[in-house]
């Protein structure tokens, strides 16, 4: 604590960084990154854009990759906002859409930064629970508020609800902002982006870190009436109205323009997860049925959670244990290639076996 | 104007971005960019950090960059805060460090950026007039404030102050910290980097996006004392945790390693405005003492300065007017290369000559 710090710094806690061991002898199975590597179209166009040409600014509105997500979407460019990581996009849009007299709602399990952003920007916020079987139940959220947020699929939990349960919503709430989180839809869900051309109201975000492998890159969108990207456009240029440098508009550009290496990697992964679902069921864990690309697993009776995190980590696995009122008998495990859940599957199973025999 | 606008974003005004002409015929005179290439270090670093690995989240700390940083400035890494170019770096500080019940004072005559923060974020300002030589007179400081805030050397007018003026400034406010925006430093003026040191309410601003031919990267940073550094993180961790991409990491280290590029270019745009103070003083214009990599010029009796603008344009050269209360009789001219700065000068020759003879 410190004088010199303003009075909202003050109040916010020091952040933890999650586990990211610097050496490789982990199977990383603890922060939903993609398992496959992004278009090889990507390192060729980040080359060609990181020579002489980073002496200039970029493009302060990415029209190059903003037409190229409108084009990838059949929306129109004034449709796209852009940022660096769809962390970014959620905080300009807590400030510029999310932030009223009512209270933001969103549910009491789900992403992390939510009420980090509550703090941060000073929102009045209330958290609505999940139900009994971990879902979004929209009939939760029929009370007076100044927005809703919540991603589909939820983390996580990684359950996903119906297109059209969230237009019920959207046309529920008329004069509030729906902000609908899309970090993790390509791995099975059905994304809300068609409903924008209907709904002044809808906010959909997206990223490049998870379907597009390209968490290293820093790229996050968008995709809204022309009325609500313009409102994060004004935040976003008083904030810092370069926020996408050359080689990330020329790499995220390439990426979305390739869409061979996203389809084989987002088909892989959901092919595994139903496998995983599966042998993970027949060692007794419970799983909630997920659309992304990580399950939420409660362990076979007879075993904790934190307990099998702790003994998952000594065999260099990796995985996501959240020390949280309602999920702390969960394990979060992100879906990494078929060879990494086989290793998963045996190193449970031998860890199950020998606890059996002690 | 929304009803899903928040207040603070209906308050905002839409953001007018600078010339960036897509063509190539322009001489650009206007962004204060550097005309050199940045070290060729820096792509060979980009490409290697930009195959597979782009899968994974970069590191949220960047301590690779952050000790290389500290290596060059003789400081720890704990005295090292890292940004999305130096606005993002600002803005968080406005937030964290500037934001208190005092008023923040700054320079009425200044970056363009700082009214836009104190308007985003709701901070309490007063703008304290430049002496009537374009000059901050730390005297006009010496009153009641949460803050202080300017660039050294100042922009658009250039001018520094001394090391031993920022040092007594820094002793006369123990309890504001003060904030030195030292974007151009390197072409010429004192960094004041040895004095976080000394003094733990001081923090320095740098960017890699002048003297470091690298404003299309998006990098900048900060040099302080532990706890302005940690009340940087503390916000920087709500907002963004991960705002630095790989590649830019990759990037900046490369070229913070690599000194040699920077130290050639920097010298050259030295001499080039030197040489191009002395040709614009024949001609009649009115130059204040620049140690930035642009000067202010005031044209000659009998030129406007918005008219000898349009001129300029009109014979592709970009140079920046603005149409503000003091500098209206001004023009902000980056120093380019030699040959740009040679065309530059037969080109006002060319139009004083016409515009007599006509």
């Amino acid at each position: 604590m410190s004088q010199f710090w303003s009075k909202r710094t003050q109040a916010l806690s020091p952040y933890v960084p999650g586990e990211q061991p610097k050496d490789t002898r982990y199977i990383k199975l603890n922060t939903n990154e993609n398992p496959y590597p992004p278009s090889a179209t990507v390192q060729q166009a980040i080359q060609a854009a990181s020579g002489d040409a980073l002496r200039l600014y970029p493009d302060p509105n990415a029209d190059e990759l903003k037409q190229a997500i409108a084009n990838y979407y059949h929306v129109d460019r004034q449709n796209i906002f852009v940022g660096n990581g769809s962390d970014e996009v959620l905080a300009h849009a807590f400030v510029a859409l999310l932030k009223h007299d009512k209270p933001l709602l969103y549910p009491d399990i789900s992403y992390s930064f939510y009420p980090v952003y509550s703090k941060l920007f000073g929102i009045n916020e209330k958290q609505i629970p999940l139900d009994n079987n971990f879902a979004i139940n929209i009939d939760d959220y029929q009370q007076d508020n100044g927005g809703i947020i919540f991603p589909n699929p939820n983390a996580p939990t990684g359950k996903a609800i119906s297109l059209i349960t969230i237009e019920k919503l959207v046309e529920q709430h008329p004069h509030s902002v729906i902000a609908i989180d899309e970090a993790y839809v390509d791995f099975g869900a059905e994304s809300a982006i068609p409903l924008t051309k209907k709904y002044d109201n809808l906010l959909v975000i997206q990223t490049f870190s998870k379907s597009r492998s390209l968490a290293g890159l820093r790229v996050g969108f968008a995709i809204g009436s022309a009325v609500l990207i313009e409102g994060l456009e004004r935040v976003k240029n008083s904030f810092n109205s370069y926020p996408l440098g050359r080689e990330a508009i020329a790499g995220a550009t390439a990426s979305i323009n390739d869409s061979e290496s996203f389809e084989t990697s987002r088909q892989k992964i959901i092919e595994s997860r139903t496998w995983t679902d599966e042998q993970l069921t027949n060692l007794g864990f419970v799983i909630l049925p997920s659309q992304a690309n990580f399950i939420f697993a409660k362990p076979p009776t007879g075993y904790t959670a934190d307990i099998l995190y702790q003994q998952l980590k000594e065999r260099n696995i990796l995985v996501r244990y959240f020390n949280s009122a309602r999920i702390d008998e969960y394990l979060r495990i992100t879906i990494g290639t078929q060879e990494e859940m086989q290793a998963l599957v045996t190193t449970l199973t031998d860890i199950f076996e020998q606890i059996t025999y002690l």
